[in-house]
């Protein structure tokens, strides 16, 4: 039996062990156009910082460990086509071509950085995108010797390099079309985050909010400045593209594969796409959203894994059925944690609950303990059952906790009176008497119950 | 309406708050035999290390700020009697007596320390018990002037004054007459935390286990050391003894209230008890295990403060139905934190359920941080449903937060295959691309799979 995985990061790398476990004598084979397989690609920002100097930290498993485990892995190997009738792909490598019978097939593919389509964008060595870990070193050395960087979008990977950079001296411009930085917060946390930090002590950096970039100015392939539209001209060593991703699904498509509403590819709870044998997981794959039952696509490395194994396991004639996502982020800049799972109360509008949301600030712990911090948390709920929909927190410490314990009561479909008898752990060094999930709860009780005497 | 509470330090303290709310015109009135009304007691061992320096940090409102909102505070009155059928409430103040009306009453009259009948424990000064403000007062002032101090018993308040003491010089002998330490873990767990303490660089320390305490030896009110059963004779400037805690239900029980099995006063979902018009809270309440359905007493802050709402409410006019517990806990000593929720594998099975458990030994987020510290993580589950029962989790960091992800899940009766379509936040500086608890539920559903093969 013929196991051929296209990619090997996260989904494709966890496909593979996964599948060479429950089946031993398979053939299990890994086709990957990079140089580079089963890496944590969400590392990079913390490898650019400088948490770590060698790269290969980033490295789950190596060549050499896949081969002991007895999968063949093919660097710098890119499939061409699928070719689904006579189950072949056609792999390109150097000057030659090869076609590789595969049973089952899995496109583990990922997702690309977007490139806007700026004047100048591809004309510059020194403008950047940040996926892969060639990626990762060519920012960090160019960094090293820059004093000036700007980041176009401010999404997780863009404050995340934000906090990089700072932390190396950099004076940091980010350019954000939108008005508002962190765009998948609602608008009043986002305000909250940019105000938080603003007021961080460390560093030198400022936000362009509802600044669009319209070119790219410098000389001898390197920029030396971004101009708006707004007029600005900004001076500039360095340039790094963080606006957004998207799927690789071209060789999906091409062989006829049903690629889904949010241009993903798409899967049923198998993972199996809309051709036999084939299954796609990871960043190229649609998911389902468990608050919204919608289709949508976030991709992030966790679910990565998850869609992984459970491809796997269907490949491999196991059963694993996988439910889907809740949107469930963190992420760290500077002083400010900024965690959210499922729907937004703009989110929440627009698939048709009834929103109503309690926002709650106060300290993560105890005030009179010394590592007390700020915590601002909103918790979104449906007004007319009463049905959690999600919750957004940010501050010094403590967000990510609060939303990870939401995680679990949006999987159990809780509401809020439910969730009032939580007992939730309490101790002076951990959270306050009445935790802020409890407080944000007992405020939407109060506000349900003066909506039914209305 | 008089609405009148029996104690006023948690659960009193935030009924009275509560019922005033709700019934702005209700005389509503607190008799406490206590010097403070409305403090953190769980944050004693807190003043005591020294984290602030002044108790009335501790107060959470002052006998002004409840008249202020109309409430009456009575500090150092003792109730004496409850009369149910006349409803009254008879005061034992310096050389006078009174009667109080009530048509509602709270009996908020919490837990005192327990005093183990070891010869010699009423004889010395310098042997202490911790629930009040008094004694936090006492004990920091004698650890000041102390070198050696000895703690009877290692549950929560015993470990964390063994941080207290040792923040501050000392050197603590812990005595536990049972095998383990921390006896509210099962024996695995507990045996980690000992180790994980003893390896701690900080302070200077030493557990006594299965030792019991004969005999407290001293001259001039003072005791100079501590007699074990198996011969040793351990020197000591001062004894705390941390050997639990007792639910103060005499004045009910006198009164005809009905008491649970546990010991505790007995009261229905609305924190009503045998006796009409008269509700109990907090500290001196029976309650309801959520897991097991069984009656626990677990006497905790955060659960007395939920109670005390709950109460009040009944009380007041309004409804409220109070759930019951999950016997989630947290604490710090030194460098480990220590966590639980639901039931232990060795509770489980008391109660009839058929447990499996799964333990993962990894860090608590992505090695490469900085920032990464060891975790231990049990999960129990029944094997036969694959119900959810507990959890326990301890080490450097983010034990805590698991835990409390995993009381949502108890809430919401999640099984362990619910549980692997958890969408957890995934940062590198916040968690491993598999967090710590779904690899514990990775673990669960391979070993149930496996005996489903059997």
């Amino acid at each position: 039996m013929d196991i051929v995985i296209i990619g090997g990061v996260a989904a494709g790398a966890k496909a593979a062990a996964k599948a060479k476990r429950i089946q031993p004598d398979a053939n299990v084979k890994i086709y990957t156009d990079e140089n580079h397989v089963s890496y944590s690609s969400c590392g990079l920002p913390y490898f650019i910082e400088g948490n770590f100097t060698d790269y290969r930290t980033l490295l789950v498993r190596s060549v050499e460990e896949f081969a002991a485990s007895g999968i063949d892995v093919y660097l710098n190997s890119r499939v061409e086509k699928i070719l689904p009738i006579q189950k072949d792909i056609l792999i390109a490598r150097e000057n030659e071509a090869e076609l590789v019978k595969y049973d089952k097939l899995i496109i583990a593919t990922g997702a690309r950085a977007k490139i806007p389509q700026i004047k100048g964008v591809n004309k510059f060595n020194n403008i950047y995108t940040l996926r892969k870990i060639e990626d990762g070193i060519k920012i960090r050395n160019k960094m090293l010797e820059s004093s000036v960087v700007t980041i176009i979008g401010s999404g997780y990977i863009g404050l995340e390099l934000l906090e990089a950079f700072v932390k190396n001296g950099l004076r940091v411009n980010v350019i954000e079309a939108n008005k508002k930085i962190m765009g998948s917060f609602d608008d009043d946390i986002s305000d909250l985050i940019k105000k938080r930090l603003e007021s961080s002590s460390i560093g030198n950096f400022e936000f362009y909010t509802g600044e669009v970039v319209t070119e790219f100015i410098g000389e001898n392939n390197n920029v030396k400045s971004v101009k708006t539209e707004s007029g600005k001209e900004i001076q500039t060593d360095m340039v790094v593209l963080c606006a957004g991703v998207e799927p690789n699904i071209e060789i999906a498509k091409d062989a006829g594969i049903e690629i889904g509403p949010t241009g993903a590819i798409r899967v049923n709870k198998l993972m199996h796409t809309s051709i036999e044998d084939i299954f796609a997981c990871g960043d190229c794959a649609e998911k389902k959203h468990i608050v919204s039952g919608r289709p949508v696509w976030i991709p992030l490395g966790s679910t990565a894994n998850k869609e992984g194994r459970c491809a796997a396991m269907n490949a491999a004639g196991e059963y694993c059925e996988f439910e889907g996502v809740l949107g469930s982020t963190v992420t760290r800049c500077l002083n400010t944690t900024m965690s959210k799972t499922g729907l937004t109360e703009e989110e929440a509008k627009e698939v048709g609950f009834s929103p109503i949301s309690a926002l709650v600030l106060k300290t993560d712990r105890v005030a009179y303990m010394p590592e007390a911090g700020d915590i601002t948390l909103k918790v979104v709920a449906d007004k007319v059952t009463g049905l959690l929909l999600g919750g957004q927190a940010i501050g010094a410490v403590g967000a990510d906790k609060r939303i990870n314990t939401l995680t679990s009561a949006l999987i159990g479909h809780l509401t809020v009176e439910a969730f009032n008898n939580n007992d939730l752990t309490y101790a002076p060094p951990y959270s306050t008497t009445i935790d802020p999930l409890l407080n944000a709860m007992q405020i939407l009780t109060a506000k349900m119950a003066k909506l039914r005497q209305n």
